[in-house]
């Protein structure tokens, strides 16, 4: 007896391409996948608790936002204004713009304030389908507020239908007390990192090395310390120029390195080795108008697994809609839809080290679930700006009635 | 007495820049705007049937898709993806795809199954706020299919709160059974004409003017044949090559020329005489990954009004949220967020004959509004793939409870 029988449905299980099953049904056993086939197919005497009509709908795993900074305070809305008519970085940041209005604000909100204001971004995401999703700290930049927005992200798992995993990103930008003082700050973001995976707010460590960030050699103390706690890495790698970050992160086995525009053939070939995740961010390359993307052909050809995601933040991707990503990744970079919606699945799950977990339509995985009113897999990728997604699944619990 | 009252708002009026009023309130007696200003303005005694509590929302004048392709059958995803695993544009115009393959299923399709295949990308559109909404016809390129088409259109109008605005754009490609008779089809398309607009079918006429479209000359047979029934005319122009297709849109005093990307400076003086908008369509630009923008600047020079639009279309702009194009006009071409919110109200309103109705906050105009959870009304064009609308208020009439 299965608690919940989808019938009248495809499925895009995400095994071997899109591994279509074309009038198929799926059945949920205590929050896993129990049996999943042609609908033909199903057992004589099959039977559920609930059984709901799919309506021919395409069923596909839930989707995985596996890059954001989704919880801030803030808004750069007026930056974005000012630039449009003609006020220069330099202006910004003279106004107290930038990185550090956003730090401001996030210091300055209490923890309900910061779940108050990522709700409606969070909410847009849900909306498509999105069942689980990364939740980066790295606008606090002390121990106090860092921990304040690891502590809003768990919320969000806890209070929404959505598994939130958190990642710590002390070593996002320098705060203006640290000045001139980098190692110093540094120092201070690995000795946040045991205390606040004590309290449980740490599911991974992730750091920002760039000219304008941090140097390879401060990102490596940042990866031993959490090792030594038995934390996994990751790394905002090579978006700006190559730093030889996806080679330090692979040589971490690190989970993924992220953004990859100036990725060299040395770190794709570093990442395949490591079985490092690619998690390309196609919003931020939009909004910074930007020119060279990452060596797409090059990480297909050496099967290095790519994710994609909105990189949802205030400062260089105010993006809430992973449909979009899909969407530029395939008209911006390339990418097939195929490929793009596994980046939004079985590769984003990798990416955050739940492959066994969810990420595809296999027994025993977690049956999170996102229901399509779409003719194919590809009109995911296709359509920009439209939301078909008409049902959502957490753990066999449908959200809502199906629209 | 007032039939609406809301209180508690931030007025965008959009009359003079953003014509921002703070701790506003705006009313509305038969459907139209009787009173606006500060709240604290209001006149002693000022009663309202129903006063809605706007809870500290911006209001803005309802949005206007001024330029779309939304009613059509078929659906290209299947292009989408053959082109991004290596098909070409001549594999798939051997396989039948292309613009001929919306053709052939608009043929195929009864008015009532083009309304219901329409209606998600309506609704997409109306959930951001938009209250006016031109539809092109142009996929049935027969007189029967061509009304077929734009009674839908009429239909979406009758039977949704949006008010539909129709143009007959039956020169928008040369038919198979025409092939090698450019002329004769223009012909039949003039004929078109005046049937279609004894049945109220047509509120403007359009043609494609390009090398892959129509000549000149072609697109002024048209331009005489609509000017003799007293219809306005606009132009799908500039788009892949100069035909001075605006110079001569601004000789037949044409409400707009759309797309304009090799617009030259004699032409933008023309459309700037002829009081001629400039309807911008990002959505093109960017899935047809062009890279020669229109010439904001020189249209801002010359005070040549710009609209921003979708073109929703299943070929060259698969693109159902106006909120998104206006991010992509500021991102992609630098318009500023000011500038792409009047390219959606007041220009839009313009390109459509209907500024004296619609785009503003002014007395006597429809009380068509959007109601917005923004700090700024910059977030519109700043946000990516969010949704902030919490009502939208059609003839004074709130379409749902407030959000
Ligand atoms: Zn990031
Ligand atoms: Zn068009």
């Amino acid at each position: 007896m299965w608690d919940v029988l989808f019938t009248n449905v495809h499925l895009a299980t995400m095994v071997d391409g899109y591994g279509e099953v074309r009038d198929a049904a799926i059945a949920v056993k205590d929050g896993r996948i129990a049996w999943l086939g042609p609908q033909a197919a199903l057992p004589q005497g099959a039977q559920a608790v609930t059984v709901h009509d799919g309506g021919g709908s395409w069923l596909t795993p839930g989707l995985i936002d596996c890059h954001t900074h989704i919880v801030h305070a803030g808004n750069r809305s007026d930056e974005f204004e000012a630039r449009l008519n003609g006020a220069t970085y330099e202006d910004i940041a003279r106004a107290g713009g930038g990185i550090m209005s956003t730090v401001r604000a996030t210091r300055a909100a209490s923890e309900d304030e910061l779940l108050r204001l990522s709700l409606p971004r969070v909410l847009s995401l849900l909306a498509e389908g999105v069942t689980t999703l990364e939740i980066k700290s790295g606008y606090g930049l002390t121990r106090a507020s860092e921990a304040n927005m690891l502590r809003a992200a768990r919320r969000i798992g806890r209070e929404l239908p959505v598994q939130v995993v958190t990642t710590f990103l002390g070593a996002h930008a320098l705060p203006p007390e640290f000045a001139g003082r980098a190692d110093d700050y540094i120092e201070e973001v690995c000795a946040m990192i045991a205390p606040l995976a004590a309290e449980g707010l740490v599911d991974a460590v992730d750091a920002f090395c760039e000219r304008i960030g941090f140097s390879r050699e401060q990102t490596e103390r940042v990866f031993k310390a959490a090792q030594a706690q038995g934390l996994p890495v990751k790394l905002h790698a090579e978006q700006l120029s190559d730093q030889h970050g996806a080679e330090l992160t692979a040589r971490y086995k690190g989970l993924s390195a992220d953004h990859l525009e100036h990725l060299t053939p040395a770190g794709v070939a570093a990442m395949a080795a490591a079985g490092t995740v690619a998690v390309l961010l196609p919003g931020a390359y939009y909004f910074l108008r930007d020119t060279t993307p990452p060596p797409v052909a090059a990480l297909r050809e050496a099967g290095v697994p790519m994710a994609v995601s909105t990189d949802c933040n205030p400062g260089t991707s105010p993006m809430t809609s992973l449909l979009l990503a899909m969407n530029m990744a395939c008209t911006l970079w390339r990418l097939t839809p195929r490929e793009a919606l596994a980046g939004v699945t079985t590769h984003a799950a990798r990416a955050l080290g739940l492959c066994e977990q969810v990420g595809s339509l296999e027994l025993g995985k977690r049956a999170d679930f996102a229901l399509w009113r779409i003719a194919r897999p590809a009109d995911l990728s296709y359509a920009i700006g439209l939301n078909p997604c008409r049902g959502v699944v957490n753990a066999g619990k449908l959200r809502s009635p199906l629209l």
